[in-house]
């Protein structure tokens, strides 16, 4: 094939990118090439898109941006198996190296030799989409590609809510974004205790009680620590699922955790945060678990079961869906806040 | 107080059982006395009442028999915190040492000093039963009775599930009967991948489905383990939850199990089986779990979350209730195994 | 008997303590008399004895402090089991309620209902200690008393070693105070990898080695973080051990750890600290465990084991011995940080 | 290169095999071209030998038998990283497929795809080997040959013993032959309790006291199930080492089990066993785990380090050593039962 295509790219080390027509990428031996149905638009996008410290640190441009994808497999290198032409596919976006100390012992997510899909090499707001074989996901046929593209920030939540025990344990979502509201849906499915998710927003607590939060609590109104506390008769939250990346929510995460409760981390704060870890994580007995990216298979297993069996429905997260075309509208959108998950819907 | 009441005592070491006037219990400074509301019949309360080699070697006689109960309390001792006059309660039915070894690790129940409620001590059959205090569970005042005084079997059932990883991985439960079907409730709601269910009998395969259960298979007709690599492609089931205890369905379920699964045994072979270790468990790096009883007191929180936050429903599971004056018709119909779980509703 | 006994009381709630005559405690039914034959000082013990924020705020005055023992039971209450006269024995330290959620699903080391020996009720400077029942722990009476009071401290090293996989796994020992040393000793027991111990005091460092450290680092001299960066080719360390309580440290610390690495956090830091949580928590998918006390009553078993057997040897970190009348003497030794352990042997 | 090479090579489907000149091995763009310098034999290099019935189901004739070694590279194809021409290396003798379930899965010891370095592809002795470059283990330049060939059965014993708890924890190695032996070492250089070794072989005991078993019992002389729980004041052992395949000393291992301990299960009887599953595994709360290979590559970093830093020594278990010519003389001793790990030292 080859020819030119349509993509979303970053071209600047400034705010903004651009729609062009660029060269569609060659499929090398160990290769899938996707043609893209449906993307969706991460935070780390609207960083990549406003460019902030974060992006000016971390982001290859020129680049094809975007990491949260659906698709069908054009074409297929020959040192792949187990995919074909004509198959539905995502794809886990940390392309790792396979041979590191991390690789080899179930730590892939965090090797050191990462190349991320989207963010150091071409990702997939375009036509097609380069994919490395061996971080092709199979999707069945019937998912809609709206949904199969969900699949990676999903894994985000499964991994945040299933880093240590849940059944049965009260659970707290700090900050009702797109991995939260996951988040939520997730820890009702696996057997969790009381829900409660904790935002300012309005609209995003709206949607958590959508998804199926028991409780939601507006944390511009009331002291969460307090909140949730009282709420759970003094004891705190068991598991603490911190999703907003903010400085403050982060203190009272830790204070709103019950004894020899846990707290997972996944929102990015930008800055320092100070904590008293002695009264709140070293007098507690609490266990603590920083969160990034997804286990490499094992959350993937996981999350399409979840997701292909019904026991989660993603349907409610989806408020929004735009053409590639209108990139800015749906960025300001994303940036609004008054939004659940973004989606693109690619044209034939 | 004091007085009499009526009780249905284990009078002989032979089959059977008879209601008869007994002396109302004393309750001593640890204990709690119980005004029973509701008791069901346990797989052990049928051993007791046939009068097999396990009862034989087991059981206690003359004695108020009955282990699964919920009531309103009537007396509390001086020594008992947490618990008053008027609460609802159920209780857990091992009663334990607390300083041996196992005690103090987390294992109290396999404690080597145990003695059993309704089995060599007195029991709930009965108008008014002993509890020791700390074996009391509370129950909120609007659970109806007959679903509290399942929390015991339910209990079995949880631990058998969450004794490994449950989360998306395909899950067989081998035989449904009572905790069998509480299984499946179980598993459902923690996040199992695809669950089904295993038995000869097309009544509790109904059950089966009622619960939740998303295939059933009749293993009268066909290979269990046949059945369960064609439904799984091949692979086996990750998660076997044998609770049938019969010796073929045993070999069946090893035979079903996915390498790196886990198998949980709950179900009590009254013999010894032959098994292919080499085949079934070494090469397959299988894991075996025991279970018995209940994590004191682990799993009772877990359980009492799935069930108070309607995470489960267990109300299928009821097909039959009798006074304990019919106690000759509640236990042929138990034998027959024409029946879910069946309960006694305690007059006033 | 009861007379008088000598005891090292905590009379004021300011600097100092004062050596007086109190009576001889009397033993309740759930209780045991012990005559105590050695002690030693806990840090906690000199924050009471200096008397700074923490001691303000949560010890009781006038009393008996001290709580790291061993002795010889005099007399034991009618309803204590497993324990009698001539016992030699130690105790743990956190009385807990037994009956609260923390105490019934294996956290009673967080029980919030907890009081404490030596902190809040009289502890064991003094010719006879009170000790409950359940928290009696026996003895071989061939472990000398100076060894046998030090499993107390010993189980918060074993606590923050075993909080995590420790096998093959390279390890840093960040402050080597009396739990630090001991910390060296069992992660070398338990089949760590390259073991570490960082300080700024020559001559811990040198317990550090004698106690089994593989290398040592002298932080004043360097970064703490770069050097184990630069020992470990650049990965880090996977199992940071803090037993400093230094803000500086514990930053370092967390710069240190290996991604996917842990971090057990006992050491008490008195101020809030700042953390990059981004970089050193999320990103490199770190797990934190704040360490308290000792998991009641696991983590004796495997303490008692590796003392008992011999795979520790505490011997070289008891740096100094004196009678209870030389408590100035040995108090002001500990502040000077020129020792390892200090016993106070109790006189006939 | 290329050329010819002297060979041990299985060429018959009956008893034996032969030493013979076979070309040397092409190395392919993903694999590495070995020079061995010591090998050792496994017990199922003695199946192979022997030719028994597992034998004629699993493995290709003709072919290079043997898979544990230690060599030096010769050739590096120009697909693999990480290895260089002169490194010291040995290598995981399971080649799976990577793109399994299992493989994605952190389970790929059982991938159902895998090929058999030495059973079902050439193996190891050779005077040169093809190792996958994935399945390549580099060693330290100054550790033997000797030793180094032993890491693939240490594997075993690491993963044995790590399959469950084992600081503190009663153990007992069941078989005494070679990887019992290793676990023996393991087992104390990760902090278990009491360890006791069980063999019939007064040979192999003598080694289990050297390799520093705490204690060993003759099972020709007693029931081991007897004499385990008497040397534990009854409560049985905790953790339960199975190595000898033997169905008599499996059915007694189960029995000597304590409550709530655990079994690994390594040694592969050659029939079926019949096991009272209701008394020995479900009563007791107990865990069973089947131990295959080793895990890929966690084990492999645990053994190494416990290895290279001295942790366990391995010099006692090689008890004999031969040139590849006398491989009758090896076999026939090693099936005589009266030796420790016997060693093919590769002539230049």
């Amino acid at each position: 094939m080859r020819g030119t295509m349509q993509a979303l790219v970053k071209d600047r080390r400034g705010p903004g990118a651009v729609l062009m027509e660029v060269p569609v990428p060659e499929c090398r031996p160990d290769e899938v090439l996707v043609r893209v149905k449906a993307t969706s638009i991460c935070g780390t996008d609207l960083h990549i898109y406003r460019w902030d410290e974060w992006a000016e640190e971390n982001v290859v441009t020129p680049n094809v941006f975007g990491h949260e994808f659906a698709g069908i497999v054009e074409a297929v290198g020959v040192n792949v198996v187990n995919v074909k032409v004509g198959d539905h596919v995502s794809g886990e976006g940390h392309i790792v190296c396979g041979h590191c100390k991390a690789c080899r012992t179930g730590n892939a997510h965090v090797c050191p030799n990462v190349r991320s899909f989207g963010i150091t090499v071409p990702g997939c707001f375009a036509k097609y989409a380069i994919v490395k074989g061996t971080n092709v996901i199979q999707n069945p046929k019937q998912m809609p590609f709206e949904i199969a593209c969900l699949q990676d920030p999903l894994g985000n939540a499964v991994q945040a809510v299933l880093a240590g025990d849940i059944v049965g344990k009260s659970t707290a979502v700090i900050g009702a974004g797109p991995i939260g509201l996951m988040a939520i849906a997730v820890a009702k499915a696996c057997g969790a205790g009381t829900v409660f998710a904790v935002d300012i927003n309005p609209y995003r607590l709206e949607l958590a009680i959508r998804m199926g939060a028991d409780a939601v609590i507006n944390s511009s109104d009331v002291s969460m620590a307090d909140a949730l506390h009282e709420v759970t008769g003094g004891d705190g939250v068991e598991v603490m699922l911190e999703m907003s990346g903010n400085p403050h929510a982060i203190r009272e995460c830790f204070a709103a955790a019950a004894s020899a409760g846990r707290v997972s981390l996944l929102g990015i704060p930008t800055k320092e945060v100070s904590l008293d870890l002695a009264r709140y994580i070293i007098f507690k007995g609490l266990r603590i678990e920083g969160i990034t990216g997804r286990r490499m298979y094992d959350t993937w297993y996981q999350l399409k079961n979840l997701l292909e069996l019904g026991r989660i429905d993603l349907n409610s997260i989806i408020t929004h869906r735009f053409t590639l075309e209108r990139f800015e509208e749906a960025f300001a959108l994303m940036a609004s806040g008054q939004c659940g998950k973004i989606v693109f819907l690619h044209e034939e």
